[in-house]
């Protein structure tokens, strides 16, 4: 969803944060930080903001490693105490909260940065021969559990960071594609595509500390708002290396031999292989632009007028309606219903006519368009985009202050949806109610499909100090039962990994789990590879 | 691709060809059938156009069936002669030259008509425990071999034929989707949907004699030329019957929750299980169209204008590049370079102005507009149009009369273009010397892509009563051995069946192949899903 690739070209040494989000750098300080405190205050007048230092990493007394690595790999091999606590835990909330608590009963032993794709084999052999559990990492950016060693039956874990692979190696210009390395992260990426015209233009809210090979192997959701909103549809062809051999399908703007090849390993999250390059389908990047932005009364209308502009075949690029306190808090406006932003783009004609009938449809809707695009600085779709780059760290911020700030986000049909958000409402409400007291349940639409809405929810609940995990697991818990009771997905572009087990595991067709335990028995006979996620046991 | 779902509601009583195409009605004669022979004699002079009568059916020979139902299936089975002939083949041209020189080697025992999903989970078991083989079976259309018992080691084989589940069983106007029985026809699904204002829009070639569960199964393609090209992108979720048990996924807009449980069964080909049902994403009736012929002087000139198209993201409906052959043998019009058909179309606003600009890049690649839409019934287009519905039934006219007439089809990127369609030419004309003395290859690009066009080539020869099969056989080879070594698919939307085995296997990356040798072990343990098909030795 991120548009600034650009900012990484003036980017001056920074240090990665080992328990938060980002750079230390980049922290919510000063004026920023107080004033999101005033807001927090504001709302939510129980909150007790007592600012709770991070620990130390020597704090975390991690066990020594439980492993050497054979010679021929030590130069890849890294046990510093850093290294392993950095590469423990994911970036959501469940992960920061309890970095902060210096609560990490699982760390890997080893961290490897494999150089080449033969390093990578090598290390599959020595762990499948070994039994040493195996967790693929790109950036380290996920928010469920998926690169965290939660489970005790292995005698090792290696975390194998594909940080080193990090090359656009070839530029195909007449077809618009490139063929990249999976570790690449998403500015180094764009950097490098620039100069030829070319992006992918693939901007999730991680962008900045995620990788190609992240966001394939768990379908991350992106900039495009309509038709290209999951990375799988921007892959041409990939490469996966599996303890059992290396395959690589052909570059193909579209086929039907069979089963498509590449489909069974997007969303696999490192169970089946690791992805080590694809061939992406690229963007040249947008010289025409139209966007606007349009309040509404009622919610119930601007949802209507969304799913008018979702069916209409207008395509915009942006499409994201914000709820009344998503409006407040994140686009600074208040509205009695929401607001949709709305944005359209193109390397090859103007838009503006895209514009005026999507506006026109949510006219007919209730809606009022708030500022044409030339008023953009003051705009709320800029407000929100600027809140939207800032929200992780002012989710570390306050998570130091003892608040639960985390996300969930599904999707369903136009019909369902209705009922859906009332139960979701209810359940949140509940959960506050019991559980904190109080809390604030933001809505907005990140993606849109004309059968359905991509619905993202925001909590803001004023916790407890040494209780929020427990908190904040009871609150996820009462709202993902209403997502499995009403066939709504348990995530929409935040993968599965261990975090949404309990509830993945209800929405996902038995037979379909039985085809895809066999397709891994054959590619990872060991069981080494990511235990816990998708597939086996969760511990 | 065909846009004639109307014609249906008109039919009359009419009787399927055992042999051929579609209907005896419809078959070619009189004046059209003297034009056609007109028209071959005039390209290919050394044709011997002596026609040649189908074969009773009886003279077929058929051995009794093997096998007797138990007596709670027998009122599903039939093992009339008749109906065991027309399961026994597909309806490409090896099956139409091989049906009529009387050669049917192998054809099921049992036609099995299930009427709910309780007959198909009896009759899974009952093949299950008997090792009876099972051919999926929809309308019928394959091109290659998909239902064909092309095999021995199986103590008997039932065509498992779904025609009797063809009902759209409920209808979801607000996410505009349709829950609908596999075995539907294409004109029955359509007729049910017009009152509605609602479309598949899904018109493959074989619209009126293929199955929802068959488009399904195989990855058809349709009705657009970009962005939806193939059904899959259509399917929001679908319910399978396996020997192993029933699933269906949830209705999603979209998910990010693992591997798509669809895509694993999009394109199985009945391997993995039965396709019994499916919610299906629809369009709103197109009220908005504007279309034109774009004439070129050169190929190349005319493959740059339709890139330009492809890539500007216009995303036409229709974008069909014929080449100077294809133009003159079915569009009736004679160009040094080419024909380029657009077509745009919308339920919501005009698409004029797409139009234009599409048009605006074809003259900047030195395209000249031939006919805006209002002069439609004499353009090349319509004549188009009126010969694609016409092939099949033409094809069939020509086999009777010793002529090779035959398609293939691929895709690649745009910069593989060239080359590829160098050698495959190079190849056919080669094959065409050694085999038939002389020939014609023709090419269209019927979908494209932002990274490359589907390239479909025709095959014209003429053939040697006898040896046709043989003959078609050795060029076949000879052109896909092109396609392989170019990396190019063996099928964009025809399937694999058993004839592209041996292509396919060696496109489809060995990891995919072993993944999903896993997956059908564990639905179907006992391998007696349409064997042959995809995965285990093609005899």
């Amino acid at each position: 969803m991120r548009e600034s690739g650009n900012d990484a070209t003036t980017e001056t040494a920074r240090t990665r944060s080992w328990w938060g989000w980002g750079t230390i750098e980049d922290a919510a300080t000063g004026p920023e930080l107080e004033a999101l405190l005033a807001r927090i205050t504001a709302l939510l007048p129980n909150a007790d903001l007592t600012d709770h230092q991070p620990p130390e990493v020597t704090a975390l007394n991690l066990p020594a490693a439980r492993v050497t690595p054979p010679s021929s790999l030590a130069s890849l091999c890294s046990d510093d105490l850093l290294d392993r606590a950095s590469h423990a835990h994911g970036k959501g909330f469940r992960d920061v909260a309890r970095n902060l608590q210096g609560d990490m009963s699982h760390a890997p032993d080893l961290v490897i940065r494999p150089q080449n794709e033969q390093d990578i084999i090598d290390v599959l052999d020595w762990c499948t021969e070994n039994r040493h559990a195996v967790i693929p990492y790109g950036g380290g950016s996920s928010v469920v559990g998926g690169v965290e060693p939660r489970f005790t039956d292995f005698p090792a874990t290696v975390t194998l960071d594909l940080g080193r692979l990090n090359q656009v190696l070839e530029i195909d210009h007449t077809s618009r594609a490139a063929r990249i390395q999976a570790g690449v992260l998403g500015p180094d990426l764009e950097n490098a595509l620039r100069p030829h015209g070319l992006s992918l233009r693939h901007f999730p809210q991680s962008f900045e500390f995620s990788t190609l090979g992240g966001w394939l192997a768990t379908r991350a959701g992106g900039h495009y708002a309509t038709r290209l909103t999951h990375i799988d549809d921007m892959v041409e062809s990939m490469r996966v290396v599996s303890p059992t051999g290396v395959g690589e399908s052909w570059r193909l703007p579209g086929s039907g031999a069979g089963p498509s090849p590449d489909r069974m390993f997007l969303g696999s999250e490192g169970t089946l292989g690791l992805i080590t390059e694809a061939w992406m389908r690229l963007q040249e990047r947008p010289v025409h632009r139209a966007g606007a932005s349009v309040i509404f009364d009622s919610f119930e209308e601007a949802v209507e007028a969304t799913r008018a502009v979702a069916q209409s075949g207008l395509d915009p690029a942006n499409c994201r309606l914000l709820d009344t306190v998503e409006s407040a808090l994140n686009a600074g406006i208040t509205t009695g219903g929401g607001v949709l932003v709305l944005g359209f783009e193109s390397a090859d004609h103007p838009v503006d006519i895209q514009l005026a009938r999507a506006t026109e449809l949510c006219r007919q809707h209730g809606g009022t368009v708030h500022d044409p695009v030339e008023n953009r600085s003051a705009s709320p779709a800029q407000a929100w985009r600027t809140s939207f780059l800032r929200m992780p760290y002012h989710r570390d911020a306050l998570a130091r202050r003892s608040m639960i700030l985390e996300t969930f986000e599904t999707s369903c049909t136009w019909d369902a949806f209705p009922a859906l958000h009332a139960a979701v409402t209810e359940a949140a409400q509940h959960a506050f109610a019991d559980v904190t007291g109080s809390g604030l349940l933001t809505c907005r639409f990140t993606h849109v499909y004309p059968d359905g809405p991509a619905p993202y929810y925001g909590v803001y609940a004023p916790g407890k100090w040494g209780s929020v995990l427990s908190q904040w697991d009871e609150i996820k818990s009462a709202v993902s039962e209403v997502l499995v009771k009403h066939h709504a997905t348990i995530t929409h572009h935040h993968a599965v990994g261990r975090d949404h087990r309990p509830w993945y595991d209800r929405q996902r067709p038995e037979l379909f789990a039985s085809a895809l335990a066999g397709a891994k028995r054959a590619l990872d006979p060991a069981g080494v590879l990511n235990p816990g996620v998708l597939l086996q046991p969760a511990s």
